[in-house]
């Protein structure tokens, strides 16, 4: 359990690769993640978790399949558990993201996009 | 289950109360919610849910049995499940909370501080 504040902004500055989640903080079962995007991951949906993307600085298109939803900085979308989605950032773009603890980026696309969640350094 | 997009700041614009606790969004078993938030509230603990605060802008202390945290815009900090708080804002505060639904403002304490989770308007 965290027992201490912790900030955003300086764990997103901490974070030099695009596309690896680190977590933020636990809450009940679930897990607050930062990341930082740029340009288009995979198609993908998690089976189990509804996926929150907070959008911090930057912009990020969620594709969906039967349309596009476009999130500016503090616009927030919940992609539904099952829904296929492939995020999209056409600049560098902060995110911060709540969903189910054991939920992996690449949901049940798997491939060489799959990364595990990494800890934030101390 | 959310449809469209919620702008953080928007949502925050149109609550013109403090201390009333609004719906952003669900995710999973969790409500996410916004409040805005001046001068102390009372003591209390929530027995089943962990409560996350993130400061949007303002400062909030979360007063602890044995110590203060202090939160300044951007960060966050995870009160457990069963641990007493009381939040204290000295000025006028906008957080982001997270929580499992049905979680009550005053938790275990009661009393009549304690107000029903609102809806934000359409």
């Amino acid at each position: 359990m965290t027992t201490d504040a912790v900030n955003v902004q300086a764990a997103l500055d901490s974070i030099t690769e695009v596309w690896q989640p680190h977590r933020l903080v636990s809450v009940n079962d679930s897990d607050v993640k930062v990341a930082k995007l740029l340009g288009e991951f995979v198609w993908h949906a998690h089976p189990e978790s509804d996926e929150l993307f907070l959008v911090v600085s930057g912009s990020l298109t969620l594709q969906l399949r039967d349309r596009d939803v476009v999130l500016a900085p503090n616009d927030i979308f919940v992609v539904p558990k099952g829904v296929e989605h492939c995020p999209l950032a056409v600049e560098e773009t902060a995110v911060i993201m709540v969903e189910l603890q054991g939920t992996v980026n690449t949901g049940d696309a798997g491939g060489d996009r799959t990364v595990d969640l990494r800890e934030l350094p101390d």
